[in-house]
């Protein structure tokens, strides 16, 4: 079977700061409330995961995930309402490209 | 500035054996007639090159890339008429796809 796959990423100012995985942390953090959970979810480090987050929160416009009390052996994170916002439009992104690339696995021919 | 930006692959029986790298082999290949040149061209080794050919020979329903007599080290390398259209149907996929990015570039809003 012949299939088109795409990964999508969000670049500012040439530097990428979102894409599959990063927006999986995201949804993990505001599904579940939780970082600790989430990092277990995806197997990836803690630490992984707060470089992840750093990283994003420098580059974007304003804070994506907002630490929690305790820092960041004893506290936790949530994601701003921008982080929302972000994690809908992606999807939206997501869900517009994929119902393109749906259409050329109908018609490819390779 | 924030731009999309997306790496599309095609896979067969969910192993990819296309995608942007391997087209920009076969295309150097395609135009210069000659393996080393496209080698230089695209800052990548003679060996690396040949086991990107060999597995994409592998894993298409016929072969891309055919080897010219001399093998690996005395030869060179054209592609085959399949070879010719993947490399136009991967185009016409890319631009299908690019198409639409730019659609979204304009409307992001993050």
């Amino acid at each position: 079977m012949i299939e088109v796959d795409c990964h999508i990423s969000i670049k500012r100012n040439g530097i990428c700061f979102l894409d599959k995985r990063k927006i999986g942390l995201l949804y993990g953090i505001m599904q579940n409330g939780s970082l600790s959970k989430t990092v277990q979810q995806l197997n990836m480090s803690y630490q992984h995961a707060w470089n992840m987050i750093s990283d994003m929160n420098k580059s974007a416009a304003s804070p994506i995930v907002i630490k929690r009390r305790g820092g960041i052996d004893g506290g936790g994170a949530e994601l701003s309402n921008y982080g929302m916002e972000i994690i809908k439009e992606y999807q939206m992104i997501e869900q517009q490209v994929m119902k393109m690339i749906n259409q050329i696995n109908v018609e490819i021919n390779l």
